[in-house]
Formats: C-alpha cells, sequence, structure tokens
C-alpha cells in the first residue's frame, strides 16, 4: 500500500494543508479559515478535519497515512511538540499540539517552527533541493530563518536556532521588537522597510503622500514595492535600503556557513530582480569572493507554500529518524 | 598495537607537534621555530623532524601511528591538502602539503585551516567536549572561528565556512582587513582594539601615553589589558569596548546556532573575568532569554594548544570518516 504525508501549515488566519507522498510528489493541497477566534480546540477540529476531507477526496484512508507534521507560530518545544502562546493564536497557552493530534489522527504528529518547516520545505522540495546546506530567510511582518546543514535541519539545542532576523547588523541601531537594538529584523522585514520610509518621509518628494493622504503611517510594503516600479525615486531608494540590510544579512551566513544556497521567501519576493539584483550584489561585496560566488540567492520556489510541503518533509524525516531509516 | 594519532600546528614562528592516544590522551607536545624563512621545504623538514622526535623519544614508531593532520594558515583547499599562498609563510604558493607529508610520513594526512582545528581541539578535548553544538572565536590579529554542528565540524561547501571575523555587525563601520565595511574583526580583534584605543587617543587622560612616548601606534594589547586591569580608565573604556563587540558578534551566534557552548580562544582571555562578564553581559542583553541562559561561554580549555590537538582530532576523525567508521 502507498503512504502519505501530511503537512498543515497553522497560521493566524489560514490552515493550509497537503498530502505529499513518500516519493515526494503532492497529490493535493487546501487552505481554509484556521478559525482561531474559537481557540485551540476550533483549530485543531479544523485541522482534524481538513485532513480528513483531502484523504476522503483522493480515495486515501488514515491507514494511508505514515505521519503528519505540523509548522505553528512559536514559542514552542518541538521536542514534545508543545506549542506555548503564539501571539496570533488567541487562547493558546501550553498546548500538546503533537500529542492531541496523534490522539485524534492516529499516526505519528511532529511539530515545528513555522520558519524552520520553510527551510525544511525549500530544502526537500523547493529551491534548495539537492543542497547540503541551505539558508533561508522568510521576509515578512518579521525576519524568520531556517539552516539545514549536513541535510539536516538544525533546530539548536534548545530548537531555538535560525533567529536569523536577531542578527546584530547595526550596534546600537533600531530597537527591535525582541528589545534588542541594530537587529536585521528591525531594518530588513517589511514593518522595518515601512520605518525606513517613515524616517526620511517629511523631507521626500514621492508619489506616496498623495497615495497615503501624507499619513506615513498608511504605507504598506505593496505601495512601496509599486511606487519603486514605477519609477518613484523615495520608493526605491527605500525598497533598495531594505534590500542592502537582507543582503548584509544574507552576507553574513555566506561567511558564516558558506551554504550552496540562501533562499528568500515572503511577500517581497514578488519584486523579482529589484529585489535580487540589490541582494546578490550585497553578497558579493560583502562576504568573501569563494563562498558569494558559490552561494545561489534564489526565491522560494514552492511560493507560499514552504511551509505545507516542509511540514510533511520534516514530520517525514522525523518519522525516519525515530526508526533509526 | 597501540595506535597514536599525530597533530601539527603550523604557524608562521612555531611548529607545534602533539601525539594523542586513539583513547583522546596526550602523550607529549613540542614546540619549536618552523623555519618559515627557509621556504615549505624547510618547514616541512621542520615538521617531519618533530614528527620522528616525538615519536623516537616515547618508544614509538610510524607503525604506530594512525593519521596525521595539520592546521596550517588559509587559504587552503582541506580536501586535497594543498595550502595556498599563506601571509605569513613566504614562498608557500599552492603547495600539496597533505600529499607531501604523506609522502614522508608514509601515513594518511590531513590539512585543516587553524581556526578550524582550534575549534575541533576544543570540542574534543577542551572546553567544549561532551557538547553536541560549539563555536569557537579565536581572538588575535584578526577574529577566527570554528562551528561543530551535530558533532561534526561545519566546513561549508568550499571549506570557508565560519569566518566568524566577518559577520557584519555595524553597517557602513569600519573598514576590514577583508575589503568590507563594520566586519567583527575591525572591533573584536587585537588590532581593533587598538584602533579603539587610537580613535579617542587625543582627548584621553591615560597612563598610556606615558608608557608609549604619546605614541599610539607603539600600543599592544597586553599594555591595554594591564592598564585596564590596574583601573586606568581609558584602557578599561577600550577593553570594554572590544569585549562588547564580541559579546555582540557572540550574541548572534546564540541566535543563529543555540549552541551549547561559545569557546574564545587567543592571548585576549588572559583577561579572565574582565573579558567574560563584559561578553556574558552582552549575550544576554542582545540574544533570545532560552539560548542566552543555555550558552555556556568559556575560555578555551586547552590554552594554546586547542589547534595542534584539534589537528590531531580532525585527523582521527576524517580517517575514520574515509573508512565509514
Amino acid at each position: 500500500m502507498s503512504k502519505v504525508i501530511i503537512g498543515v501549515d497553522l497560521g493566524g488566519t489560514f490552515v493550509k494543508t497537503a498530502v505529499v507522498s513518500t516519493e515526494k510528489k503532492i497529490i493535493v493541497k487546501d487552505s481554509r479559515p484556521s478559525n482561531a477566534e474559537g481557540g485551540p480546540k476550533a483549530v485543531m477540529d479544523t485541522m482534524e478535519d481538513a485532513v480528513r476531507d483531502l484523504l476522503a477526496a483522493n480515495g486515501l484512508t488514515m491507514d494511508n497515512v505514515l505521519a503528519a507534521g505540523f509548522g505553528a507560530p512559536g514559542p514552542m518545544n518541538w521536542q514534545t511538540g508543545i506549542v506555548f502562546s503564539p501571539p496570533n493564536l488567541p487562547g493558546w497557552k501550553d498546548v500538546p499540539l503533537a500529542a492531541e493530534m496523534t490522539k485524534r489522527l492516529g499516526v505519528p504528529c511532529y511539530v515545528d517552527n513555522d520558519a524552520n518547516v520553510a527551510c525544511y520545505g525549500e530544502y526537500w522540495l523547493g529551491a534548495g533541493q539537492g543542497a547540503e546546506c541551505v539558508v533561508v530567510f522568510t521576509l515578512g511582518t518579521g525576519v524568520g530563518g531556517g539552516i539545514v546543514v549536513f541535510g539536516k535541519l538544525l533546530r539548536g539545542i534548545d530548537g531555538t536556532a535560525a533567529e536569523l532576523g536577531h542578527l546584530t547588523v547595526h550596534r546600537d541601531g533600531r530597537k527591535c521588537g525582541c528589545g534588542s537594538l541594530g537587529c536585521l529584523e528591525a531594518y530588513a522585514s517589511v514593518t522595518g522597510m515601512l520605518r525606513t520610509a517613515a524616517e526620511g518621509w517629511d523631507a521626500a518628494d514621492t508619489s506616496l503622500k498623495a497615495e497615503t493622504g501624507n499619513d506615513p503611517s498608511k504605507l504598506t510594503g505593496k505601495m512601496i514595492h509599486a511606487a519603486a516600479a514605477a519609477g518613484d525615486a523615495y520608493a526605491r531608494f527605500v525598497f533598495d535600503e531594505t534590500a542592502t540590510w537582507i543582503g548584509i544579512g544574507a552576507a553574513s551566513m555566506v561567511n558564516a556557513l558558506n551554504p550552496e544556497r540562501i533562499v528568500l521567501c515572503g511577500g517581497m519576493i514578488a519584486a523579482g530582480d529589484m529585489l535580487f539584483d540589490t541582494v546578490r550584489r550585497v553578497v558579493r561585496e560583502n562576504a568573501f569572493e569563494v563562498p558569494a560566488k558559490r552561494c545561489q540567492i534564489l526565491p522560494a520556489g514552492l511560493g507560499g507554500d514552504s511551509g505545507v510541503i516542509g511540514c510533511a518533509g520534516c514530520a517525514l524525516a522525523r518519522y525516519e529518524d525515530e526508526r533509526g531509516a
């Protein structure tokens, strides 16, 4: 009997679910509202329904399932599968997600953090495929990270590794949400880009003023990207600054890990060459020549599905690890 | 017959040699002038003599030797064992060190870069023993690094990984010897400390002015350390600044890798608490709480012998790897 693995990527708004074969073929994907406002039980009901619906619609049963992997926003304990208290999941406090879902589904269930599963997804089936060392930056409201070395996800001794948004890139720089100063995330995230835009706002000659009624708090990352692409010089400066900071973070990882690939995930990668040309140039300028030449810097190969596919990949790897495969 | 491994750490001034048993006992160590001015052949003669002398003086022969490891200043190719052109080894250009020493000694010989072997030495027999993930910073004229993860030295895809002196810690900051701006090495090395001292020199009220005839180019790291320890406020400021930068680099590695230990090597660690108190505080202030609490920050357990012991350790690991042990 052919076996499949389930991936479930749990966000505050949507639950994404995928069924992947052990031969790495994506059989089916699904996205539905997570019903987060209903608390942990409602969300777990949603996830269980999604899994059962997808299997049934594809002529599969739980007997076909080898294991299931769940990606959740941190903080969590990936080994016990307990999710502590993610800010965008109301009512969640020390939820034993792995144990609960194992009971509901009757197959081994594993939990990992969302940036790590995105990294593993890109390594397993995306832009990192075939590489032994892959670094992922997830660029969104914050900056997350994932690291695969020796073909394994680097979780660190407590599971907190790869917090690449919290590399210090500018001592005594901007205050970051984490409380420290000068973290990459304070500059290279969408939030960081909006801060950069607001800093020079008053003196700026930009179409963004008309678009926002001269209120920089109304800015969005998409507005800046669109205006930059349309030739607005200020928007372009703000976008390039953000890309430069991403490049500086990437260059540090090139020097630290000498990876084969760096993969960028998140909405910002829709900017394409406008983003990647700058990131690649900054890496060439800031990292050593040999590792800078080696490292390919690529957009996510799985688009918005890095996470859900990575959930399945992580589950398979952990299932096999436990059995000494 | 009991087997031993040879470690040889090759520097511009001294060749250090050690004989270590496969049970990790250091049998004997030796240090002698490297005769670098005589070029590659003279240095290789020195290394061969040292190995043969040490074995003979301890009732051992080449038949007792399983393998030999050589640590050399980069750049090099660790896989082919070719050393390209280290600045402090005159006349060296693409020297096939591993092949030459294998021919001379008749045992498998391996070459690795000096910061990596120091890291491996600390992991194998020093302050990193028993940990699975160890990060080493070697603090000297420059700042080198080494990373052990999953119990293995992380060399990267081209062998250039762990260039931790070239993490960007201050965008558009000091020009580094590598050509980039704001690298950790430009602040956290002894050279960086001397630059910090020189920057504030004119306005400083410090005993170092009398000691150097008011010529900051005569300063040494030891002078700053001694004056700081004796209560000179300016020297203490300069020392603390340097320790703060080391802490900032360490905090980035704590967030990136969630290691069990960070080990500091090099002359600067003689400052003891004056160095470590600041580094530990800065890590607590700048890294996430869980990994910062987890990570012990320790001085090298092998003192100046991390490198030579690590050469033996790396050779054993590579010998066993090749044989699938």
